[in-house]
């Protein structure tokens, strides 16, 4: 026993492990779930003609698929990233990963209503809610794992854990402001949203620290 | 292939993380398919006003959601702190851990059943009996691998043994709880229900022994 | 490049660890997907004694879940058990190793067929047409693998090939044997079907071999 | 932190690795999903012998599985063919990888819209447009990672990295083909697409390289 006590590192990097492959399952399933939201029409097959336009009118679940998907692709990123220097785990932290876990698997349903409502308010709030929540928790996750270094390791650069911070808290920024555009114009808060993924694709000064 | 016979342990070893890869599928899985219970609402496009009390009507729905998203995630710890200690597999255990799988796979239907007819006792006793069930089939796989330890290493402090066994054991009993107090009140029990996880958020006498 | 070609057995373990993580992939989320068929009945909530009735009413649903969960976890033991001796992988293995999923991926289908038409003939043929399918997959995976030492090392003994073999194929037999049954009863050709799974939960002489 | 820069090569090792995770998530559950396109048929209980029309009426939906699944194995196998070779990942990489896996989502739509419209040009269309957008990605994912030897090792054979490229481009050019043989033919642009994953079945030069 004395032997699984001292054995608390390698235990922790199973935890670590498996945390990890709960994570890729997790993305993996809600990635692939949003294929559910784009729904086959129904038109009549002596009339061929009107498929092509029922598929075009659905115009706004293909919009917020793609933006979906790509939003899970970056916070899918943004996991993997912090856990290249977290090097243990706890208790609080398996609930903090729950947590983010939960916020992540709810993302097809905003995506879902954010498809049918795009032209109302409260969908436009809700969708960008959530990507606020889980970049919220995300921050949280981060926050935890480095404070007072409690799972990295003591000669992590401090920079890294400031850098990563910033850009995980601009993704709240850049959600909130998505939201408030949506009481000014429904259109305008869409293309915010259109472009927030697009702000995590460039490279940042954090990339000079891991790949 | 006397080699073979030899390797038993290794062979043994193999099982055990193609058992942890099927569970962390399995969970993540369940998790991610509880979100498809949450319907988008039908309302009147030209009336959007009707949308947010549409969508708070399914209260009961992100109630029973939350909750079943913990639960799935107090059961994967669960099962994954016994594999800490677990050194080898065997036919039965393999089969324990189908039927725990089974239980599991199960919850997103009870729950849909519980978002649906929150307001009606049987829901609340299926709900509840599949918990139970659940952490009833975990002690199982807990007693089977640990009894004259038959899958763990000899020098486990017997300790370790008696309060895991000890903490599934209170699952079992605060799920035939709340089905009883079900028959005094449905709102009462759903109460029970809810708090019921924060037991297991807060760490107990094992969390010395493992992280 | 006589690099690459000089490290074909790595290559080819890896490959084998892929495959391995897609089976565990493929199995878990068939597994998983069963529950979708089962549905929350539609009662009036005025009238909430008729919910027991209905769930009851689709025990069929949750007898061929039951059965359809256990068989997708002895073809998962089934799998991962040749995969004990299996050293190599090639083009043609990797083509019946999607061929097998594909058949896999099929058992939510016919489980829902039977789990609808349960009372119906065709319905019971398409089920065990589906096992006895995926089972002759199974044995073509271990044919091709084991015929002239192809994908196993030399030293294996001749004996687990042929307790293995012998042991695939009579799951072949017993879904003939449960179709033929069919057209004389469709209730003991479900029977059978019940049965059929604790054939292979018993130990058999191969586990002697491998755990 | 000099540290964690000069184990780049290792962290690159790690990303890979998560990719590949993601990868056989993102597949296994696109494989798994197509299912849910093969509805159970409502007949009348009392006429069972309408079962059996109703099952084979729907035959587009057999051929469409069929041949997407397959599909989905040979994009699985191309895409871990190139991990073979692939050593390192970076940021522009990742965001390749994630298009792919989007295009790869989409793939269970296209095919739901195959089956169902398997009489009409634009299902067809759009069935062979998502197979030529993937062999694309596929094709520039090969690209990104060998020009200048950018995510490869410098010894490795020129000849694999044109050959895989070569094979690659075959089915961008098959699949704009069959989308061709559309607009003359229904049913023969059908044939083209039950036949395109045969001549990804034989093996070819490059198998000489890797298995």
């Amino acid at each position: 026993m004395s032997d699984l006590r001292s054995s608390s590192h390698s235990t922790g990097g199973l935890t670590k492990a498996r945390i990890e492959a709960l994570a890729d399952g997790v993305f993996a399933i809600a990635m692939t779930l949003l294929v559910l939201d784009l729904k086959v029409p129904s038109v009549d097959h002596a009339n061929p003609g009107l498929l092509l336009p029922a598929l075009l009118a659905q115009w706004p679940k293909y919009f917020s698929y793609v933006i979906s998907f790509f939003m899970l692709g970056i916070y899918w990123i943004g996991h993997h990233n912090q856990f290249h220097v977290i090097r243990r785990s706890d208790r609080g932290f398996l609930w903090i990963n729950l947590l983010y876990f939960m916020t992540i698997s709810l993302l097809p349903f905003s995506t879902a209503l954010l498809g049918e409502y795009s032209d109302t308010r409260i969908a436009l709030i809700i969708y960008g809610g959530n990507l606020a929540v889980i970049s919220t928790v995300l921050y949280w996750h981060w926050y935890y794992a480095t404070h007072n270094y409690r799972l990295i390791d003591s000669d992590i650069d401090p920079q890294i854990v400031t850098l990563a911070a910033r850009r995980i808290f601009t993704g709240v920024i850049v959600y909130l402001f998505a939201i408030s555009v949506s009481f000014l114009s429904v259109s305008m808060s869409l293309v915010v949203y259109l472009v927030a993924p697009l702000i995590f694709l460039l490279p940042g000064k954090i990339d000079r620290f891991w790949r």
